[in-house]
This record gives structure tokens, sequence and C-alpha cells, in this order.
């Protein structure tokens, strides 16, 4: 019913590997083809295209549902509806970010300083110009198609550039100015498709399963035995958001406890419930959480 | 105590795979070893040879057990006992089928309209000549040693190849006239070791351990928190071969669930169970089932 | 707080994937970095050195923890406390010595019978040094650097060096001698870190997660359901060392078994678990085990 | 006293290769840097582009010479110097062209037949536009970043695109309908550094070393002896260009013959000449040749 | 004019790099193309084809010219003209060989050793029932599809394989018994073309360019200068079936002495050449001979 | 005749190299193999082992000749004779060195200014010691195992270790205080079988085979022709150490001049050349040059 389009490119392998664990398989006769097939009632056509294409093809209903990046939406000005940002990576709270830069010695302190007929080289052109027409800035926008980053100070004056952890930034002499845009990458709709009540009900559907399995890939299961005396001081432990379940073992006076909780928590979780009487913890891998 | 012959080749890397999931790990010295050991006491001797020589190993009583194709068992019309079929891939509906194919725009439309003298390669010739001989062909079978579907039509008329997608046949300009074989991988046994019966105990184990590890790759374990009023809608969402395990809450009011569903059911389960109240969804991968 | 250094070379890549398991994943710039950092609130610096040179440097207080191998403390004499053994790979009952060996056709039988003046090339010439002193042996330790057990006869008439499964002596014409040790790989510290009494918790539970992730490996979890009158016949089966967990199911006269069992009994113990009435046999991975 | 700039991507290694036979050798830290060094009196800066970025940096004067297709130069509209055509490949009568391509089935037989409205994705936009006002043809015109012939018939009706044999424009169903541009590798120059006398100097030698290591390739060098009574026949087998050099040999009656003939002819020239009385015909690979 | 086959698999790249050197370039879409041409006025249409099968197709006039080996030629009797051995490799004195082989330590000296119903594996079936009929012996001849000597002593008694330093076959306890056929790869042609004197002429042509190249890859052309004095000397250590050229310098006194010697023997004739008077020697590398 | 020990490890690809273009190429069963032949007379036993070891092994007459570097042969003290320095590659005047290297910042100016105690890492560490007691040092020497550079400063206070641009030590942020030794590959020779006549006069031809063939590398054979008004000005412009050749042509008034140029200078005297008269000029490639 839905036909959904998928980015080619930087974005392919984690999108595969995503839509696989969320039981949504992606199959396709070989790497390079640019159709596909997904085993699920719910989605009738898959595409592969550029991501910096696929927001006006969702906007102009070539297809129901797209992910593709903040970056190209905000870049072509697309009219589409977001349901879901998705966090692919397990690590990093810092997202990936496209920033005005300029070289380390330059004596620019905020956009505005920029003066008129500055050159800069970006591959986002259209919000490079937005931007610098609001700060006042009259720049001569340079278009790219790769290693923005390598052309200061020979070819342009400053860039505007994704960056994640600014280390390709620095090692080219450069530093950020300014940040113009956050960038997730996103689950998006067509207007009409999400206007139709069945579609949207589907839509949904794929949303709640790409989301329980990126969320799965931050906790784990984690199952212990415990005496009637320490359950307190057990329960007391778990993280905040954490509603552990409590089981009754057939051997009387000890509970069986399980709780889902993060990844990133485990290395200090568990050695305190051991110091605080748990006793045979396991720590289970999860495919999937829906709350 | 048993004797086991393993396919080398196309089908090599997934045995390993299955076997080891199967709790029966194969090890070699190297991979390119013909042979191996099995840490299992029902297993003395593994050996690799390509899966055209099996069926006809395994009669004639060198191995007790063995894996490969039923295309090659029906080639070779060998005799022997076939224990099991396994689905080593986690989708696709389509078998291996051994189809004749001939060019997109020849007048054929079955296969008994195929004129005196027809031109037919193939890996297959055995199986071919029978099938000829069933429809009254008089044909020139030409032997293939590979790529049989680009000899068509300078070299041959026709071919009688494997396929699984028919994706290279059309590639090739082909269309599929008639289906000779559905092929699935099977576990094979000798006729006189099967008869014995402490061997054929031991190799019911072995089949049910790999049997186990197939169910286990098709199949997730789900777990969830419901509520008594909720409970009798969660139950009836259960695909019906399923029996799912109720367990009470030390929290009085609500229970917890846990089933093994269809791996290819979870798609449209998971939203199901969470609309008919289901909370704090779990799915957990399972590496091995024995019902 | 603490400070720990991890072996650059053949042990490293089993190490990180050891501390990955342990959910004290290292983070690197890139493969060749010699600095790391782990999300964990204990371990403040992690540096990798080469493991011949972790030793010295533990004893010194250069760090706090490090990992290596007994083989590089026992020929650097290196006084540091050792807190636990690390059991890396999954199988292989043989651990790592080192070993003195000889041409399989010499007359020697003991280290005693090697006569004055004998050559001996090592990589470990302190410790082949200080074991021909008490066997009353003057040779001529000559130190090599690498490809050891290929320089028998014509370059030196014996080595001193390490063996997995002796298959690389063999190979070479070599036969053991005697063994001078057997080496594990372990987590080290310094003597005065491991007094401080805040160090050495912190110490302890770095051990614990890292001992639980090995533990992991080499089990998994079994659960089933079984009727009361198959119960006793069910738990009899069970390892000596399992305790499994019961909980009765809300279906009444059916109980639900869980324990935690060694991978390598599972092919021994599904079918006999069948056989005694248990069904609904599930494996399930396990990612850590603390007990 | 050059700049020099060098085309980033498919033509990278080409390039590298070429400048290192015309012994101009591009040394990199590695392959992934922007900038480089050539050691050479006549260049002073070497820089990595977009071969679609070059042509304007070349008419701006931020490079003296650049290496880049005609196709991006066309498609800018740079206003350049062209110094020279590089035919980098042995073979292949067929250049790189760009073309209009339509589907094998549409029942367009010129541009001008298609109709208003018609979607056509292309990387060469205004090319495309200029190329459609000339045929009077309003069309929409879809900027393409990649696989452009994957994207008809469901995103756009045809396609503009660069192609060396069509095979993968024939895989793809479509059909030329009409070619905008055939394109070769150029040397270009600043029309500026052109002018001054002295650069213009150094740029002629770079282009006769370039064009003495691509005439090179194509040719070799062959020697052979000959008696007095053979060598007219001899000489009349060269071909036209030749200027053979002639030498008298020691003994008496026998020249020696050399010369560079093209390769491509030699497959011809030797049995002739062994025919027509030569003997003793060597084959010599040669590095470079000036004339 | 001519149609010719080539060999696809393990002499793929060693005949395409031949007859890339003999200026025979064959140019296909894709390493996996079976279809090629080559840019000679005498070669219309280029197939890739398994060595097994090219025979019969040279024989049927399915193609004028084929390369393959004479292991296939004889297995598969076919009725072609060989009109040239291909020497592939620069080394090795030891040709390819079909032999018979049996365990070590067997008891058999000869063929007709064995006894009746030896089991014997082979790739060559015919050809080993017509040497074992030769022989007198009665044995059951297994069709073999690769590992052939891996297959004693557990499948079959004894093998018919291709060895060519017998190291293979000693690693597998094998020793030879007796040489059914020594095989060069050969240059073959249907005796209906080579009957055509136009065809034939062609021919010829192709085998003289395959083998002056062949030949150029074990020869060098050595250069040297030498005075008068010194010439008979220089002039008596070039190997008997050279014709030196000899040139006379413009520098009165001197000769310039040029000859092709092999390779092989460079070593020790450079030494000997500046020995006895010879000054300003080079050695050039050649790619083609034909005397 | 002779003995010859090659080294294993970094120098193992370039060694072998240079064998195969001396015409004396080695051969090994396997890349792993300690143990090889070369086809020559003079050699009748080659061993690969590490080139720590090589200068002792030379020394005590375990082989007759070795290749390996200065930096061993200095810090083992060992007593050879040196026939030859190997200059392996084409580029690069820097030849590597073992320097003394201190933290950018340190105040240190020269190795005297080395406090006592100071803590030095390095692989040589008796070289160091010496080196050290030379200037009054009074250092802690501490034996690396590799990745000496990165162990600056939280390791130790200093390194000595080898370096070819610096760029590894500026990376890390060290600069080189002094020079220990500038090192370069080596032939060497026990001292006495260099006095055996006979096995030094093979050592010799096995010396000059090397040495032709690493000058070939940076030479290329010019040959071009000229009119007799215009010979001396192309003459002249001949590199000084140059012997041209000339050779009067069969058509009187033009001479063919051939030299053998060093390929540094080719890319400026082709373009003299040409503007001297010079045409038909041609650049090849040489295999070998004995002067």
């Amino acid at each position: 019913m839905l036909s959904l389009v998928l980015p080619k490119g930087s974005l392919e392998a984690a999108t595969l590997d995503l839509f696989d664990a969320a039981d949504l398989a992606v199959r396709r006769g070989s790497d390079r083809d640019y159709h596909a097939v997904v085993d699920d009632p719910r989605i009738d056509r898959v595409r592969f295209l550029r991501p910096q294409e696929i927001p006006q093809y969702v906007e102009q209903g070539l297809f129901d549902l797209g992910i593709t990046g903040r970056d190209w939406i905000t870049e072509t000005e697309s009219d589409v509806v977001s349901l879901s940002e998705l966090q692919y990576s397990k690590a990093t709270g810092q997202p990936v970010r496209v920033v005005l830069a300029v070289p380390m010695d330059s004596p620019w302190r905020s956009a505005a300083d920029l003066p008129d007929g500055v050159r800069i080289s970006t591959e986002f052109p259209a919000m490079t110009r937005r931007f610098l027409d609001q700060h006042g800035v009259k720049a001569v926008v340079v278009p790219s198609y790769g290693a923005t980053e390598a052309k200061v100070p020979d070819i342009v004056d400053a860039i505007v550039d994704l960056t994640e952890t600014g280390s390709s930034l620095r090692k080219n002499g450069l530093r950020v100015l300014d940040t113009l845009l956050t960038s997730y990458t996103e689950v998006i709709a067509n207007r009409g498709a999400h206007a139709d009540r069945q579609k949207r009900a589907a839509m949904e559907d794929i949303v709640l399963l790409l989301g329980g399995a990126v969320r799965a890939r931050r906790h784990v299961l984690v199952k212990l035995n415990v005496a009637a005396a320490d359950l307190p001081a057990v329960l007391a432990l778990m993280p905040a958001a954490t509603s552990p379940t409590l089981m009754p073992l057939a051997t009387g006076e000890h509970s069986a406890v399980e709780a889902v909780v993060p990844k990133a928590t485990v290395n200090t979780l568990i050695p305190a419930l051991k110091a605080a009487g748990g006793f045979d913890i396991l720590e289970l891998p999860i495919s999937k959480i829906v709350e």
C-alpha cells in the first residue's frame, strides 16, 4: 500500500541494518540494484535513490514514505511530514551539524562579521543563501561537489559543510563560526498520503517497528534472583524509567527480577546489583522494545 | 559412531553456519581441508565432498549421513533415506528449481514442442534425458561445466539449469518452459545404517539439533506484560500454532506473557499487540527451538 | 581514577572484543592510535603498548592496571598483583605454553641431557637462562626476533618458544622436551594502587565485568516447560553446577524451568531433556553472567 | 612558476599514471590528499579538485593550468585556452559522449519530438537546457546526482547522460536519441597566464612531455635485420608517417632497420615484414616519443 | 574472418596476458563477459568457454581457432589440428602431466599391477578407461568434479589427475605410478577452416604473434661497447644460437654489439662480458621476437 | 658455493624485487617459507631471517653473504665486510637515520644537555648506551618493542629511533636533537669467506648484478637523431657523466645519438634536446646497467 524510498550511499548500509532489525528486511538482487522488496503487507514498492533527491520525490508524491537527512529536507525546502528521527549509532551525543566554518586565524567572530563579497563553498547553496540573507551578508556562494573543507583558503574564504566531530574541520585549519542546522536522519511522508487514514496507520506501524529496533540497540535485559530481604535494595538501584518485573520463584523465599536497562549503565549497575545481594545475574541481548 | 559427509562449494559456508548454530561446530585446519571433526560423541568422521558425488557415496555406504541437494539425488537416482529438508535461508518462498529454459522469442510453448535434434546444454544430463524421453523429444544433450545460461543461442538451442529467482535467465534473454524439479538441501542417510537402531537414534538427535537451529532462525521470543482485562484480546492475536506461557506477576493485576512466534509475523504482530493493550513488549533472539 | 594499559599486537583485537562485551567499550580515533578512552567512571586513561613492556610499566606505577600474558610477566620478573586470568577463546583445553623443543630425531630425553655449548634460540632469554641454570646446562642463548621454530637445525640446536597446539613445532620437525611455563592472558595491577582501598574496589568491578563477559561466551540459557510428573527427571539431567530456576505457570500442572548451562553440553543435553519429557525447549544467547 | 589543478575521482588514477610516465611524478602524503608536489622546476603548486569545478577555477585564474573533461568545460561555459586533448586509454575509437537517451519503446525519433513538459534527469542541466532551447522543447530538467540511467521511466521520461559504449544505457532499456557533445580529457590554461611568454613556454614543455608519454603508449620500436636485396620491400611496408633509421652492419651485406610504429599496426606489420625477408625482428617498449 | 574461443577459468588470466603481449588485446565489457572482441582484421568473433568444452566446439566448426589444454583434447578425442604449443610461464622445465597416482604404501609398481575391481577417481574418465584397457586392468572409473587427490583411500583406491610439481599428490600421501599424458596449452584449429588457404594464412599470423610474445618473455636485449682488441673474446661469450649485431661507432676504435640472449643466462653472461672487456653494458626488455 | 641470508619483514618485498631485477630470482614454496633457492651457479643456499639477527650470523660464518641494514650492524657491533650499499627506492635524497628525538618544547639543544636519570626508549639499546657514554649522559635506557615515538612524554622523556622523513616524529610532537647513524641497506660478507679468492669473485659478480639493477631504475636510454650542424649543441646538453654513443646513419648527413641519462633529468633534458635540433627523440626503459 505504501511506496518507500531509501537513501543510496553513505546512509545505505546503516538503513538496511535498521530495517533488518525492525523485521522489515529489504531484499535486492544485488548491492547495486535500485529496486527492492520488503516482505510486509503495508509496503508494496521500495526504491533506492540519492538522499539529496528524496525530499522532493516524497513531496511530489512519487513515494509515500522516505528516509533521508534533515539537511536535504531543509536545503530543498520540501513540504513533507516528518514522522520520526532515527538515531542510528549507539553512541555519541553529538549529532551531525551543518556549520559555517572559517580559517582558524580569521578575524571573524560571527556570521555578521563576514565582509561583502566573501566566497563560500558549500553543498547546500540554498540553505546557505537563506542563512546569509538573514545576517545581511552579501556573499558569493560557490556550489561544491565534495571535499568542501579542503577548498579554504585558496578557492574560497569560508565554507558551509556537514560535520560530526569537527575533526576534519580542525585538520583543515578551520573553526566553526555558526551552526545552520542540526540534522538527524528522519522518516518523512507525503502530505496527501499522510492525510489518508489507512496509509497513516500503516506509516505509524512502520515507525513503531523502526523505533523499537533503535531503542533495543541501546538497552539490554537484566535478569537476577534475590532474597526477599535484599529485594528493596536491588529495586532501588534500577534506573528511574525502568519498571522491573517481579516473579515469585517456586523455591519460596527468592524472587526473580527482570528489567530492561540502558546498555550505557550496565558497567556500574551490575557490580552494584551484586553488592546489594543480587545473584545469578544475567544480561541478555534484545531485538526490539515497544513500550 | 556416525560418519558424515558435507557439501564442498556453494552450500559449504551455509552448512558450517548451521552446524555451528546447532552446537555441532565443525572444526578444520583450514578452509581448504577436506577432513574435519565435530565435538560430538555421535559423530566420529567428517568429510567434505562435491555435492554431485555425495548421494552415491551415501548409497554405497561410504558414509552413514550426508548433506546435499535434491537435484543431485535425482540426477544420480541414488537410493538413500531422506531424513529432513533443511531450509537454510531466512526468507524467499521461491525454492531452487531445475528448469528447461528457451530464448524469449522462440516459438515453443511446452517441452513437447521442441523439434527433433534440438541442442540442450545442462549440468544435469541424466535428469534431462529422462525428462525429454517422457515428452517424446529426441534431443542432443550437451553436458555443461558452467555458465550454461550464456550458451544460447550460438552454442545450443535451450538449456536445463538451476534457477532461484529467474533473474539470471532473464538477463540472458531466456524464459522458463517447464520445471523438472524443485530442490531443497536434504539430510540423507544410508539405508543399512538407518536400519541399525542405535545409529538411527543418533541420526535423529542430529536432525533434532539441526532442525532446532533452523527453526530458531525463523522465530523470535516475544515477551510482554498485559492487564487482566486485556489478556484475552492479546492471546487471541497469537499465531495459531503458538502456546504462550503465562506467568502471574508479583504486582497482582498484570500478567507476563511469553510466546515464540514466527519472525515473519512480527512486523504485523507487535503493532497489533500494542493496540490490544500489551506493554513493555520485548523481542529476543533465539538460538534453538525444540518443541 | 584508574589508568589502564592494553596490549598492542596479536592480543589487541580479542582484548577490544572482550572489553566491548563487558560494556567497557574502548574508543579510539583510529586503529593505529596509542591512546583511547572508555566510557566508565572508574577508568580515566587508556594506553596501548607492546605486551613485552607492560609488566615493567605496571610495576613502576606508570599504570594502575594492565592486560598482558603471563609469559612476559615471568620473562621480566615483574613484581605485580595478578587479579584474574582471562580465557579469551571459546574452545581448546590447551593453554599457550612456553616450551623447550628439540629436533624429532635428537637423542635428548630431558633438559638435563643437553650438552654444554648447545645453541638455543628464544624470544625469552632471561626465562631460558634461569631454566637452564636450574638444570645445570651451560648453553649459548641466542636472542630471537621471530620465526624461532624455523632456525633448527642450521642456526641453533634447540629453541624455547610459545606453542598452542604444537602443530607449528611438528611442521618444523621439532618435539617438546620440557615445559617452562603455562601462560594465560592476565589482568595485572600495580602493588601500590592495589593497596589503595578505593582503587582496589574499582579494579574488582572491572574484573567482575570482564569475567562476566568471558563466562557468558561459554554458556547459554535453556528454558523449557515440563509436566509435574516429569520435573524430577528433567532436573536430574541438569549439569551439577547449575541452579535451575523454577516458575509455576498460570496453567496449573506445568512448570517453567530456566538454567544457564555450558554451551559445550547442549548437543547432548537438549535431546536428553526432550526424551525426559521437556517441551517447548528454547536456547537463548547470553551477554554476561555474574553469579 | 605554474600552478596546476588535477581531477579528483574517476580520472584521477589515469592522470597520475600519465604524469608519472611523463617524468612529472606527482607525490602526495596519501591517496586522499588534495595537495601534492611535482619535482619539476616549472610547477610550483599542485591541487586536486572535482573535474566539475576545474574549468571555472582556471578561467578565474586560481590556477594557470588544469586537466579536466570537455563535458564540464561546456557545461560551465568557461572561457579557457585548450592546449591539448589527452587520449588516456590505448584503445577504443569511441570517445565519451553526452547523449540524450529515451526508452527503447518510446515513439520519439528526434529531440524535437519530445512533448512539452517532458521530464529529463541529468548531471548536465545547463548544457541540457541550451540544447533543448535550440530544439524548441519545453522540458522539466531534473538535476541528477548519480545512477541517472536507472531513473527511467518511473522518475523521469528521458535522460541526458555520459556514455562510453552505450551498454549501460541498453541494460536499462534506453536508446540514444541525439548526441550533445563528444568529450575528451583536455589540458586547459588560463587566458592571462597563457599570454605571459615565460609561462606559455613552460606550459608548452609540460604539454610536450605529456604528449610524448601518451604517444609512447600507442607505439613500439621495431628493429630488424634485412639483406640489401629485400630492403626496398621492407621499407615499403613501413607505415606512411614512419621515418625508419637505417644502419649499416659490420657484416657487410645486411642492414639494421629501426622504426617507431603504431602498436595497433604491429599485429599485421610483423607477419608482413617477415614475409618480405626481415629477420631477427624485435619489438621493444617505449617510454616517450618526441618528434 | 576467424572465430576464436578462449578458455574461461584457471587459464583465463594467463591467456589474456599473452594475447595482450602479442598485440592482440582482448576487450570485454567486464571480467564476467563471455563475449569479447580483438582489434585485428583476421579475428571477427571471440568467445570464452570452459576448456573442457573447447575441443569439441572447434571440431564441430563452431569456432575456427581455440586455446585449450592437450589434456581435454585427448579426453574428448577431438579431431582438430594442433598449430602450436604455448609455454605460458617463464620457468619450470616440468610441464603439466596427467598421471595415475596410488597411495605411497601400496604394493603396486606399475599400472598392470592394479587388481580387477580397483576404484579410480578422475576428471578424465575416457582417457583413463582407454589407458586401463591397454594395460588389461578392469577398473571401476568414478567421475570426479574436483579435489580428486583428496579421495584416496576412503573413496577410491587410486586416481588419474593433473599434476605440475607433484607436491599436492605428496601432501595427500600419493605417489605417481604412471604418466598418461604430458599436456601443454595448445592453439588448435578446425580441420575444415585449416584447409581453407586464406584462413590458414591468418591462423599462421596469429601463431607467429603469440609465439613471438612467448619467446620475448624468456629473452632480453644486451647492448655493449667494446674495443676492437676485445671484440673476439666478447663474441666468443655469446650463447651459441645468438647472432650478435655489430655496429661501428663514430668514435673509430670501438664497436657496439647487440644480442638477444636468454634471460636465464644473464646472471653469468654479464659478469663474463665485463671481465672480457665489455663496457657500458645495458640490458633492455623485449616485447616480441620473430626470427 | 655461497650461502645467502635475506631479511624477513619490512625489507623483504623490496629485496625480492631487486633480486628479480638482477636476474637472480628467489623462488619459495610460499611467502611464509624461510628457505628458498636462486637459479644461479654461485648460490647454493638461501635463508630468510630477521634483519636484527643477520649481522651476527654472518660474523659467525653461518652464512657467507647477507643483506641487512647498517643500523643493526652497528647495534650488534658485528665484524663483517661491507661490500656495497643498495639504494632500493627511486627517489628521496634523505636516507634512513637513527636519531635522538625529544619533545618540541623541551629546553634541550644538544645531547649533552640531557639531565642525569633521563628516560630513553629505543629498539637500539647498545648503540644508545655507547652514544650517551660519549656525551657523558647517565640515562635509563628502556628497551622498546615498537611504536617508540608514541611513548613520549608519559612513558619516557626522549627516544632513539629510526626516521625517514621525520613526519612521524613531528606528528608525535618530537624534534631531532642529534643523529647517531645514517643507515643504508648493505650487502655484507663473512670475513673468512671473503678472504677465499673463489668466493670473493662470486660475491663480486652478485654485487655487480644487484648494482646494475639498482642503477637501471634511476636511468633511461635516450635515443635521437640530429643533423651534423646541431650535433655539438645536442652533445653539450648531455649530463656530464654521460658518454653518448654516436652512430652514422645510412642517410648521410644525420647521426643517431644514444645516451643513458638519469631519469630525474629527463623532464628538462627532452625539451632542451628538441630545442637544440634533436628529432625523433625516444626514451626507452632499461633493466640493467653495468659500466
